[in-house]
């Protein structure tokens, strides 16, 4: 897509930090990185690696099924994740605005954890558990499967 | 592994809502759901849905690739995602204790994001971008992969 970022990065039209790229897939350096740390070495900085599919399209479901096989199946994002040298990360994928999602191109955030204070904070105000709420849900869901 | 909470899930030894299930995954409603909205319908609650590779093993890394992937090739992720109802949504795997992991099991959360308050949340303490350091750091991964 024309004005999309990621795509230009594609194209070659911006520069980037590639790390890899194959026919459906690009890993690239984010120039965000969360925090500077000591993730791979103790002088170099924490980064983020970003991994796209080149077939565009906003959210997960955009995607067609062969042009997300290389993420997990050859699987790009444990080979960067292992090249990064980061022993504790965060694989992280964005789905609209509300979830976080800034670029509309579907990409894959592997984001190193080296202390508590860097890299990826959560919060996660898990609810008590409501067996009934759940089987109602459940036999929703199961229903569209 | 015997003592692992997930695989006795897989096993049968602990009940769960399975949502799908073949040779390799396995898909099932957490039972600690974050929040109770509105994302499959008014009436239902939001739930997280668990995608983990039948293959035990604590981090991405130890888990062969042909263990993973139809989480995402076949895939799985997107499937139980649609299935869902939820329009926004994260898919989240976390790699250690510092990064949030519980269960040493490799899981992906699927998590419905229906409004600011509820579902997950993030924080993202970006930094300026430093190329020099970016560069550095480039070279040294890139060496890796």
């Amino acid at each position: 897509m024309a004005s999309c970022i990621f795509c230009k990065i594609i194209k070659g039209d911006i520069p980037a930090f590639k790390l890899f790229e194959s026919e459906k897939v690009l890993a690239f350096l984010d120039i965000q990185p969360l925090s500077y740390g000591h993730a791979v070495c103790a002088m170099l900085p924490v980064m983020i690696i970003l991994v796209i599919p080149k077939h565009h399209g906003a959210l997960l479901t955009d995607i067609p099924d062969e042009a997300l096989s290389e993420i997990l199946r050859k699987p790009v994002a444990k080979k960067v994740a292992v090249a990064s040298g980061a022993e504790q990360y965060n694989l992280l994928q964005n789905n609209g605005r509300l979830a976080h999602q800034i670029v509309d191109h579907v990409h894959f955030h592997v984001i190193p954890k080296p202390s508590p204070e860097e890299g990826l904070g959560i919060s996660w105000p898990a609810k008590e558990t409501d067996m009934d709420k759940l089987k109602t849900l459940f036999n929703e869901i199961k229903a569209k499967m």
